[in-house]
């Protein structure tokens, strides 16, 4: 079943991260990922905001969807499919309780974004990468590609569920 | 007690809400907010990430906090007070589960942004602004100003608690 490839790509990623904070602006971006050769893309912490969301379960994330210029374009223009170019990264920390915040608003109610977890990216190739939708997708630990084929073939497995949005589910965030 | 103040600023935030889609890129960036002057920073949705939140209870939204350069490199040099033409926005939408996530994942676990409730900023200047700690506050909603004193004198006396953060809440996430 779909889901339970998404659940297994899922715990996988919770098993890469470690639980420390990740100062500065990201991790280096000079490792590539053996599978897909995706290295990170430079910058992509500068990158402008697609969504946020809340992963509750295992994941117990909060995540940021970010996108380079021909993706934020694309979904601007509500463009189907993504260009060849596109390229989205999904940021995720821990979800963390804010003592802080709650002290002021007198009640547990804020959340806020803790360690960084992993960073995940889809890169838009629609011949180099036909096999897969048209997608690669790669994952990374505090700059450590995960290199797991089974795993990262998990990621498409799941995203076919999205075929109609070429394979991407995150919306715009207006 | 501050904690009240803050919660009517929130009520009061909520109270603004237009529970609707607002499409394309924000709110129009002509209009002005009589109490400080502010009018939306131009181009703000295309800031850079600082963090993200979910605010629970009666805000019940997910929120993303974005800064302009002068924001983004402060707050990376880990340099307190913010310097003179920082400018940080925090967006919100309503707090919405995602059905067509959750049925990839097997289970009800996946919140994502929905409508756009508002948008709030923050904008140094020591001077101008010495009377509220160095900072301006404003909130739009769809583009139209919050105009209430009141509830703008309010933004500044809850972030008194976070004085020695330069009264800013949000942490940069790594």
């Amino acid at each position: 079943m779909k889901w339970l490839a998404c659940l297994l790509v899922a715990v996988a990623a919770v098993a890469g991260v470690v639980a420390r904070s990740a100062p500065g602006s990201g991790p280096a971006d000079g490792e590539a990922a053996p599978i897909f050769g995706v290295k990170i893309p430079p910058g992509y912490r500068d990158w402008k905001l697609i969504s946020v969301a809340h992963e509750a379960g295992n994941l117990n994330d909060l995540r940021a969807i970010l996108g380079n210029d021909v993706a934020i374009k694309a979904y601007r223009e509500g463009k189907l499919p993504f260009p060849d170019g596109t390229i989205i990264a999904r940021l995720a920390w821990s979800y963390v309780p804010s003592e802080e915040n709650n002290k002021v608003f007198g009640r547990a109610q804020s959340f806020v974004a803790g360690s960084a977890t992993n960073v995940q990216f889809m890169v838009k190739d629609s011949k180099k990468y036909a096999a897969t939708g048209g997608w690669k997708y790669a994952q990374f630990d505090y700059g450590k590609a995960l290199a797991d084929e089974a795993t990262l073939q998990g990621c498409f497995n799941c995203h076919q569920a999205i075929k109609d949005r070429d394979y991407v589910f995150t919306h715009y965030a207006p």
